[in-house]
């Protein structure tokens, strides 16, 4: 039964980190670099954020360092057009793409108890009142995260 | 184990119902008549599509008969502007609020080896092979579409 939770919870979010890839291979980088309506935010903003977000499940999930902190103080704590962005589109896509890879490793290599364990954002204490705060709650609550997002981006399609 | 699992499933559905919820409050009926990018979906259309979208949810988790059937045409069968949208945004929001009320004391009262259980969807040759197509996993599905639409309606806010 546990594998089962599991695996429904990471189908979902395997799904939409690929519509997500299937998505940036149709949109160009002018496209990207376009407000996904006028006065909001721009793609290239929403994905250096989303890049952002997978890269801080990291050390979230107990899996590592992140690999690219240098992205929160301008994709997370900034809003879009606060800071200049100094990363290019193509960039991006390819930070998008290793730390996918990289994450992706560590969770099919997570054994079936470990989903259930505390993430590294709350403490023994609390956990032990309120045990849906684990490490798979994370992924659930990050793919309603993407799927957001992701609706944002799929405006910048002709 | 299995009601942790529950919890968190239903936890983010409950919590994204609540987001829509707020958001729908704070738009006016006017700029839901707005399009959430150029040429893109209007905020009724979508704001319809998931009424017609949790309406289906009655059937599909065994919970009885849609109330509202004669959305699915214009909601989910037809794109935007493809046919006229016969309802005003008043009787969509009161919508909204009856069929959520509607599924969720069907979603309280149900039991944990319910959750479980084949959805309306599946044959039960089928779901013999592929026990994660259950009723909760159309939770986790239609809480990241719902997700989806929502990052969506959020751009009509000034």
């Amino acid at each position: 039964m546990k594998e089962v939770f599991i695996k429904m919870v990471l189908d979902a979010w395997n799904l939409k980190i690929k519509e997500t890839d299937n998505l940036l291979d149709k949109l160009t980088d002018e496209q990207l670099l376009k407000e996904i309506s006028p006065n909001k935010n721009r793609g290239i903003y929403l994905l250096g954020h989303l890049v952002a977000v997978n890269d801080n499940m990291l050390p979230l999930l107990n899996f590592g360092e992140q690999l690219y902190p240098q992205l929160d103080d301008i994709f997370i704590n900034s809003p879009d057009k606060s800071k200049p962005i100094t990363i290019s589109a193509a960039e991006l896509r390819q930070y998008w793409k290793s730390i996918n890879l990289k994450l992706s490793g560590h969770i099919s290599s997570l054994q079936a108890e470990e989903w259930f364990q505390k993430h590294n954002s709350i403490s023994m204490e609390d956990f032990q009142k309120e045990q849906h705060r684990n490490k798979l709650n994370i992924i659930i609550n990050r793919t309603n995260h993407l799927s957001y997002h992701l609706g944002q981006l799929a405006l910048l399609k002709n």
